[in-house]
């Protein structure tokens, strides 16, 4: 789409933040530092919010309370989706949030989140920790004076919540359907029309009529928002979003001022933060899909083939298309399908193989 | 069979190694500390021994050298197999190994390094941190003055290397296969003879024809090994080492003398290695299948059906007799198999959904 480079660094210049971009002095007495981390999850949030506490608590204690961590829900300091520009512009040190949600900042960022059509949960972290992807995702951030490290991973979400069956893409045409970022784009260009909206009008929208259908996460996220008192049947699988990964985006500045200790108690942390959300969801997933179906009387189903195989071959479209925009996001483009092509190779070898024996004894 | 948890208690006493289990003084000088980790790898063996090489380097890092930890491969201070009894003992204050080959010192030890038809391995992880596994760990190895935190997780492995197709189990009757451990005893409960020995014997014994077949691990590590230059054909999937995950195994009594901090350190640095290995197995798999697939040759086959099938029955066998031998094993194993149904009844509507989908493009 020929949009350069050098815009994103223009555009995303954020003016008032970024001009705070020093942090006082304050912040630093009888050798103990203080420092804040935003979240994009409401406060406590099961699985996301607890994570990034768990993730503040072990740096504190690591550090015996050297570098004390004080977490913040969204809207706490600054709303959620402004979280990149508030790390970025000193407001906070760092931030646990979402790369899909700054796309706007760099075309690139959508990967280093997962991406339609793309790799599971373990794949995703696979490349960022050893294909690659870290350092093109440091590269990535580094004109922004930020990096990130994985501190979060989630397994496939569902597809969606529906009022009435979909038997074929032709049922899909027409809907207006709550899903946001690449996958909603995916939606689009299938002539579907795809909406996005924050979480606390998703239930009333459904409600209303306002849209047919509406995505959100997993097993537990979706229970705990009832969604099936509206709609009862849950489609899958979540070729849309397929092991999302969570981000903890720090500050340069803020990070290049710690003792080597102390950077690498951050790092552990959030890095450690990766297998302990993907356990819990994991775990809880699990106890919710029975409550779901044998409780609340769920009809999972799966969607019809002409739905999957057409939105595979559009994500693979959207995603070119993204990545194109701008050359790093093309070498990141490059390097993600490259390790995603092997991975698709050997999974039939190993943990797809193994879960489709074992499926033999449902 | 009516073996008595005392029996393990008294069986377990090692003599000599328990004898010594007062840490000396001098560990500690000017407020640093210096603890072994000893390990059931080969010094720097790719993915295992290089995760507890990074989780010692973590430590270390994270402490600024408080606490100092120098990792040992196999046979530097005790040969593998004597790992768990050397750490009772307090001849090193860790060591990072597989709880599967502690059988002997208890009957549920196994669950705690993964099981034939078991859990895959993010919900391997995922039981242990969320399920109740770990409560159940620290009970189980109270007695013995030890503690384990998970600290590693694989893929499935591969069923093993043959030079002859087995088309029905009345093929696989009657062969003698490297595989050790419960898989091993599925194996002769089957008729067919499983034998185990060190990985340095296995290459010359399918060579001389001592066994007719061979299993070890997974296509990064059966690569390095070379199993395909004797045997060109690799089955799948991996029944029978479906996701086994490593354990950082601590002395109770070096651990509780740590402060709060270095606590916390080992714990998170530990924690931190499940991810590490995982994410790294994952990634050079993907390669390793594409080299031994395109470059060397090796066909790879999934088992017959009516082997899985009987292997995995036959799994579950094994795992309640195991159980059977001890009350607190038999928590542990209606704790993992409570979990194991409800992990198997969701599979098909996310990962395992999401896996067969995305592989629908091959």
């Amino acid at each position: 789409m020929g949009i350069k480079r050098r815009s994103f660094l223009k555009g995303g210049a954020v003016g008032a933040l970024a001009a705070t971009s020093t942090f006082p002095a304050p912040a630093i007495s009888k050798g103990r530092k203080r420092w804040k981390m935003i979240t994009c999850w409401p406060k406590n949030f099961p699985g996301l919010g607890t994570t990034a506490n768990e993730i503040g608590a072990n740096i504190t204690r690591m550090s015996e309370g050297r570098l004390e961590v004080k977490v913040y829900g969204a809207g706490e300091i600054v709303p959620a989706f402004e979280l990149f520009d508030a790390v970025r512009g000193g407001i906070a040190e760092m931030g646990h949030g979402w790369d899909g949600y700054w796309i706007a900042k760099h075309p690139g960022a959508p990967f280093f989140g997962g991406v339609p059509n793309g790799l599971a949960a373990y794949e995703q972290v696979a490349w960022i920790h050893w294909g690659g992807g870290q350092k093109l995702w440091d590269d990535m951030w580094a004109d922004f004076g930020v990096r990130a490290f994985v501190s979060g991973v989630n397994p496939p979400s569902y597809f969606g919540w529906y009022q009435k069956e979909v038997n074929s893409l032709d049922d899909l045409k027409g809907m207006k359907i709550r899903m946001a970022g690449l996958p909603g784009e995916v939606l689009n260009r299938m002539g579907v029309t795809s909406v996005n909206m924050p979480g606390g009008e998703i239930m009333s929208s459904l409600q209303s009529g306002i849209v047919d259908a509406v995505e959100w996460g997993n097993a537990w996220s979706d229970l705990a928002f009832g969604f099936y008192k509206v709609a009862d049947i849950c489609y899958f699988p979540g070729i849309h979003e397929c092991g999302p990964n969570q981000s903890l985006t720090i500050n340069n500045e803020a990070y290049d001022s710690l003792p080597d200790d102390l950077k690498e108690i951050v790092k552990v942390a959030a890095w450690n933060g990766t297998m302990q959300l993907y356990s819990e969801t994991v775990y809880h997933n699990a106890a919710a899909y029975q409550t779901l179906k044998q409780e609340k009387g769920v009809q999972f189903k799966p969607l019809p083939e002409d739905v999957i195989s057409e939105f595979l071959k559009v994500s693979l479209d959207v995603l070119f298309d993204t990545a194109s925009k701008d050359p790093h996001a093309l070498r990141i483009y490059n390097s993600y399908m490259d390790f995603r092509k092997r991975a698709i190779n050997v999974a039939p070898t190993d943990q797809l193989g193994y879960l489709e024996a074992r499926s033999s004894q449902l």
